[in-house]
């Protein structure tokens, strides 16, 4: 059965509603960590590639392969169906129109993503961007999420190193809402509010955790969450589609700099990676800019942050981005 | 040391910065529950009243009080300071202006919200709103949020029964966002979107929880989350500090009835309560309906949902409705 995509008519946002998803194995809180490199029940490691649905990608290595990419066994969207809406305007509804495909990180059961090589990290940016590529290009793709859920705080099922791609067949509240900001701003100063503030954090280096020649991590100045980062490109590049292959190997360095320094610094946290980009037909817009989001996930949000929408954060950003500084400064993570 | 608030100019969006709250005495993963009616170590016990800041409210009973109400001793934000607006465009700052408040709901450490005789529930609810109409009269409220967390999930500190209520200097954006859409659909259609839609629900019944003669319990047809349900009045009432004396008892009844099925119904969920009622200018306007949400905590938002502001559901609102009616069937709340 296919899930269904309904709005509330008083917040015009789209949920999905996905029932079957409801019989993904977990019925037991799952680990977060494993000490075995391999494990013979898990459906991601290798040799029980025949568990998972076919194959829609996937990178060899020596004896095997080092990525693996695939549709989602319990898909929140799936792709056939009609992106027409039905209902009256107080209850619209439409077919669950999309794609959840899962990216298999490492054939290492135990590999975490701060400990790879910093090429084989790059790979999986490839595949990431490739699916991503690939996905804007479906005829009802409104906008593509990149994520990754590391722990069971961050809402992961399975330990095995993994992330994942939805195409939805709507422009995401979030989306919406930061193009719609993106654009007012544009309009008014005729600039692209990521650059004015990339550009000021690389001045002022108060919230800066991490610089590369083509890429920023910076603690944002409003961050919702304790040790929040996020890590932009310096240039303008709207799309995390149009991130250029030699600037992978850049990309991976400051990443796993940010997860090392974020493992030490705030007590080895849960966390989500989340890949902001603009909507699939605004990229040659130079209002937004693409943007990887580490959201450590340290503390529950509460009645006043669900029912206002605003966070209470009790690490300033800048104590954030100084601490994560100082433990690299520590023990590189290279 | 004060709060500050701080805007994200990414998404125009306030966030309040609280290190000092970081303070609380929170080194222990909280109870769920307490089995024993009295805490010799509770803050929130009688016998412990010299342990609170001073009392704003109180409500007696025989041979001591029944109810509570003192400024939070961590207070996310606090009254006195100026809400200027500093620092630029791209660097907005205020200080953390407003009141946040506890409200101690019940002298018995281990009481439960559905296991209340109705009209000491009734007190309670008509103490959310007294406060509700004394912050709303502070100069620089824009929002006054009510908010119950019942439950180390849904991020509860301490295991006495209690409630809070928030007022800040500037709209939060779920209100914000929720008063544009129900004006634009009045502007659309010269209705109230809340009016359409409860008409809507007590016709067809499929989502339908619970009804008196003044208010309506439904699982809004959107519904973000499992088991989610919305209370709300039936005739319009913009606002929570609207609610009339003579109301009470039944918004008490009809809160039992829902917590007591939800708790059957959906295995005893750690949940939130969370009154959204328009923005404190706005109340005179046709425009917006408080309503009381009921939030369970079943599920824990991934990167997904973090990253795009949109939820995957696998309860349906008719599945769960259903179950909640059944429930109370089997063993009315009173």
């Amino acid at each position: 059965m296919m899930s269904t995509l309904r709005q509330d008519p008083t917040t015009n946002e789209w949920v999905i509603l996905a029932p079957e998803r409801g019989a993904r194995p977990l019925a037991v809180q799952p680990d977060r960590l494993s000490t075995s490199p391999h494990d013979p029940t898990c459906p991601f490691c290798p040799g029980n590639e025949n568990l998972t649905p076919p194959e829609i990608d996937r990178r060899p290595a020596q004896g095997g392969w080092q990525i693996r990419v695939f549709p989602n066994l319990f898909p929140a969207l799936s792709p056939d169906g009609s992106t027409e809406r039905r209902g009256e305007p107080c209850a619209r509804e439409m077919e669950g129109v999309g794609r959840h495909e899962v990216i298999v990180e490492s054939p290492l059961h135990d590999e975490r993503l701060e400990d790879m090589p910093v090429d084989r990290l790059a790979t999986v940016l490839q595949v990431w961007r490739d699916r991503y590529r690939a996905l804007i290009a479906e005829p009802w793709a409104k906008a593509v999420v990149v994520f990754k859920n590391f722990g069971p705080r961050a809402g992961t099922s399975l330990v095995h190193p993994h992330s994942q791609i939805l195409a939805t067949p709507v422009v995401p509240p979030d989306t919406l809402h930061r193009y719609a900001v993106a654009t007012r701003y544009h309009d008014d100063t005729g600039r692209c509010v990521y650059l004015d503030l990339i550009e000021r954090e690389i001045e002022s280096r108060e919230r800066l955790v991490a610089e590369r020649s083509a890429f920023v991590a910076v603690a944002p100045f409003a961050a919702t969450l304790p040790y929040e980062t996020w890590i932009a490109p310096r240039t303008r590049q709207p799309s995390f589609g149009q991130v250029r292959d030699e600037e992978l190997a850049e990309l991976a360095d400051i990443l796993r700099d940010v997860v090392a320094g974020l493992r030490r610094a705030a007590g080895d946290p849960d966390y989500n990676l989340v890949v902001q980009s603009a909507p699939v037909t605004e990229e040659s817009k130079p209002f937004f800019m693409w943007h990887l989001r580490v959201l450590p996930r340290l503390v529950t949000p509460a009645g006043f942050e669900l029912g206002s929408g605003m966070s209470i954060n009790l690490v300033p950003p800048e104590r954030a981005a100084e601490e994560i500084r100082a433990a690299l400064a520590r023990t590189p993570a290279r």
